[in-house]
């Protein structure tokens, strides 16, 4: 399976990445690291990538930033950082990515726990991770027999535990292998439209 | 109690309107109706309006627009379409309406069954809607013992049922006065941090 995967050096990509290398063509991109170069705030950038790589079977995005701070300091401007980058730059992915796809092939993108049990300073993060989960149930639904799309939602990653936990009270860190099956199922198995929970 | 709303002449916004109306001390705003005006849209225009309105005990909103279309045809200027109107213009009105809400004030914003429940052509507004009712949530835990906050996500109305129902095939339509108690639990009652679903 040729695989486009966006993001996968960072700690939540990195889970399944670690996976499907050694099995599947996996081509990597980033905005500074990987095989490929793709700015996801870039809807010109994104058309690029995939003019560069051609057809896939699968598109992998665990690449995304959105603005931390509390709410009672956010500015109009935070707001859209998260909007720009780990919002409409999975929509824009799955706008463009969608006609790059063999038959069959399937969009992953990523969200995470902040949607459905929020910490102090992650309105931002609830605002994309939320609008994210809802869009690719109704992508789903309108891609019935074209191509699979399905969002993991990743709860605290273990490997994130010791410099974000604190941020984090009460929340159950989950393992790699967890975060990594989520992708799996998403890449391998047969679900559309589920947020894969992994929390 | 003294209430600003804003989208009461909505065929959403008029449910609770008309049972608050007589009660109350209701100040209604929207973009070309009601006794002040304003356009969600603008950060400046929501700021103008609380200049003018002064402390309320409660702000309600019901206006907002998305961009209806099936996802094949949606460009990323029609995604943000909804972004500007539904989701940021009331991100922008909670973060500039709290600090007009007297002790105890409430602000109910506005959603729909499209989060959860995604027709043909909803991918714009399953967008919106998932991220107001995640930021909801987030907001509301930070700002426990300041202020309310909660999202009332009706499904499609009966009167909207003529005009919209061929868009939504196998949904039963609500009444005016089920989305109406949505609105008043939210703005009378004690709760905070619910999506109020009237579906």
């Amino acid at each position: 399976m040729k695989i486009l995967y966006i993001g996968s050096e960072g700690r939540v990509g990195g889970c399944a990445y670690a996976i499907l290398k050694d099995k599947h063509e996996v081509i990597t991109a980033g905005r500074t690291t990987g095989e490929e170069t793709v700015d996801i705030t870039s809807a010109d950038s994104i058309k690029a990538l995939f003019e560069k790589v051609g057809k896939v079977d699968a598109i992998v995005n665990a690449a995304g930033a959105a603005k931390w701070g509390a709410f009672e300091t956010l500015t109009e401007e935070d707001f859209y950082i998260g909007i720009q980058s780990k919002m409409m730059g999975q929509v824009n992915l799955v706008r463009i990515g969608k006609d790059y796809l063999n038959e069959g092939g399937s969009i992953t993108l990523t969200t995470g726990i902040l949607a459905d049990d929020p910490v102090t300073g992650s309105a931002n993060s609830a605002l994309v991770n939320g609008g994210i989960n809802a869009f690719v149930k109704a992508v789903a639904r309108e891609a019935f027999g074209k191509f699979r799309i399905n969002v993991v939602s990743p709860g605290l990653l273990q490997n994130s535990a010791d410099a974000l936990g604190d941020h984090f009270p009460g929340h159950v860190p989950v393992s790699s292998e967890e975060v990594a099956a989520g992708y799996v199922k998403s890449i391998l198995g047969n679900v559309t439209g589920e947020v894969i929970r992994v929390q």
